[in-house]
């Protein structure tokens, strides 16, 4: 089956997911991505890459943090950027959604950035476009979101560059996670010879071994010594069900503390893809303290997100 | 009485209707749109003919799709894009949409695209502004959609240029549509010498005769060897009230199949002004089939308004 | 102690409120102003001098007039401008204004446009931000909306610029109004000598003549031979409330029509911060009469804005 992500040429065409990104792309995103740390530091922080295009960020789910940082990244790229909320509400019928965006194409968009809050929509988008049309996922329900974890994989780059040398820990709700998944795939691609995850059962899928991970349900046994701690968000909505007890229950157990910060190794950096729940899985001593990399995370989002837009734009075989 | 969409000179000062444009004038838009065409596929689709200039998007009346063709087709022209949407349930008096008017112009807006859902909203605002100041209407109530007629008008020039030799029918809910009658208009303006209007009674104004054209309640016969057949979209809402039986009722009765489209020429073309219910006024086979230019129809939407915004603000007579 | 608005070198930095800052650079954006109103009349009304940098419109509470203001002014320096509407509702705690903030530094937003319900909010957003990064109040609670009150004393200063010989009356609800207390101080200052308050006592504060005004609860003896009459926007909400019998007894009392302001001197003008409560405040023959400078005031609006943009752009010392 060919991937759906690469032209025939095997070039980064649309992003989609991590999960069937070759390795030598993932390389290409994040050495695109250095280049771009650079830009956002200058004067004028602008580059004609994308100068006539038109990127629309087409919400079908409303995520202003999100889509913030794809305008951000596309203005600088010089691109013309059309934002629409489309409220699914007002959605009968799947085959809404495509005409849309084939309206969208007619009027000879160049790229789209998608969120939606079905698991797939993405894809389902990606196959029925133009040739010429490039598709970037910014979420699709519990799925992914690889921009994010792209960003990840690039600030663990940025702080630990000898990845065949590292030891990660993924905290919390891997479960729901649309980033989780994705990342430890990225790790292991890159050469991550070990990474864990720490949750408790029911915040864990049932196959999770089988992405080639070390299980932790204890926190302090699982943060022994890593160098990096990668903190995941519990969505509210979690707490009101069966899956845990309650908010305090679950940062007594699973919330990064300085206490158990202190049982990883002394230079290991703190991750939260945000936005964060202060004193639920991260308490704001660490969120704010000297080992967080939390914000750097952020600005490198725009870095890499940049990469993937001048990357795709760039890539103009089908 | 003199004409509020010209200046003295007689040329073209707002689009507010198809009815009153001199043909001179609808062949001057419909000619640049031919120039507009080209840009949209170029690499860099911009032309810098508005640089500098604030074009203001006033959408009294929420819609994302038409809000989408006019800031694409203003950033594509290089303006400077606000997007307003006045919530009218805030407004208390009439007073106060000239009072959000006359304050855009203070801060020197140049162009407003005017959405309402009243009729005459547009020439309401048009006679009130300074006289530099260029007024496009996007639709208001059930009154006009100007740049949707002329961009139909458009598309069927584009396949079937020889427009003293047509035969086109219009389906549908002729007496609710703010385009029919403008469309009628510009086709026998024109010199279409055959325009159809297809409907049931309850769907037709009472003088429908008196705007030129024939009419039609049974579709086989209206079909019959035409060369364009303008499908009109069913809002839902009629659905409920006494009009029409249900929605399948309609379908086959008025519906656009593949079996009816039969009767038509074999060359015949499809519109739709969007967006479509399939398989309540149009079938998917249609609407998605070869003899369908509803596609094209959107892309020639963005190029026939950067034809409008471009001739309006190169007309600074008074 | 240190002023938060300004360099060491005391320079502008943030524009949080006009208490605070020193004459001389209320006359440098006063000044500067000047030279953009001459942009906003050309043909390209558009200068390079925020090229580059990313302006973000953060609103706290909607208000798309306001909105519109700043994001024009910001377009018209060439700023890249990002609208957020962050709904407060959704925010459990203080932090999360701060992480929203501290996200948007970590994108490298050069300035934040902030409108907060709450007064105090954008000094608490000032003194938590980065070094580079520079903070304008767009209107906070009771407190402040600082650039109202900068284009007001423009306004004035353009009609009548011998402030060393002016009379005004500032009428209405001082109370309530977040730029009374800021024009009075700006006014005096400037050195305007004589600025009277026109209002009830339940619509004025209790140290009001520790401002230096002159309080007038009779607006027949208030009006008299001043040069400048500024109306305040009555809030519908006080109208329910026990402050006042009804907008009916309002007009009456402290409206503004043709034959109070006959009492003012012959040139007198009429000012309005907008939006207008035509018949409750001010009569529409007033706010629309031959005296009322209310539309230059709202042009004077986007120079002022562009003046004290491009000033804080330009003052990059900490």
């Amino acid at each position: 089956m060919n991937n759906p992500q690469l032209t025939k040429n095997g070039e980064l065409k649309h992003l989609l997911s991590i999960e069937g990104l070759p390795k030598a792309i993932l390389n290409q995103i994040l050495d695109t991505a250095e280049s771009f740390v650079g830009v956002a530091e200058r004067e004028v922080k602008k580059v004609p890459l994308l100068r006539g295009k038109t990127v629309c960020n087409i919400f079908f789910e409303n995520s202003t943090r999100t889509r913030t940082t794809f305008e951000i990244a596309a203005k600088r790229l010089s691109a013309d950027v059309i934002n629409l909320n489309v409220n699914t509400s007002s959605q009968s019928k799947g085959e809404t959604i495509l005409d849309t965006v084939d309206n969208l194409i007619a009027m000879h968009a160049d790229m789209f950035v998608i969120r939606h809050a079905q698991s797939g929509a993405a894809h389902f988008i990606a196959r029925h476009v133009a040739p010429h049309i490039r598709v970037i996922n910014a979420g699709d329900g519990r799925h992914a979101h690889p921009t994010q974890g792209l960003l990840d994989v690039f600030t663990i780059r940025r702080y630990k560059p000898d990845m065949h040398n590292l030891r990660i820990a993924i905290v919390g709700d891997v479960l729901h996670s649309r980033v989780a998944r994705s990342e430890i795939h990225a790790l292991t691609t890159l050469g991550v010879p070990e990474v864990r995850v720490i949750a408790p059962k029911t915040l864990l899928p049932h196959d999770v071994e089988r992405l080639g991970v070390q299980v932790y349900h204890d926190m302090n046994a699982g943060l022994k010594d890593v160098d990096v701690v990668m903190m995941l968000r519990l969505q509210n909505e979690r707490m009101n069900g069966a899956l845990l007890p309650s908010a305090q229950e679950y940062f007594k157990c699973y919330g990064l503390t300085q206490e158990k910060l202190a049982l990883a190794k002394p230079d290991a950096i703190v991750m939260h893809p945000g936005p964060m729940n202060r004193g639920v899985e991260i308490d704001s001593a660490v969120a704010d303290g000297a080992q967080s990399v939390i914000l750097p995370q952020v600005t490198y989002g725009i870095a890499v997100r940049m990469a993937v837009m001048s990357i795709l734009a760039g890539n103009t075989e089908e």
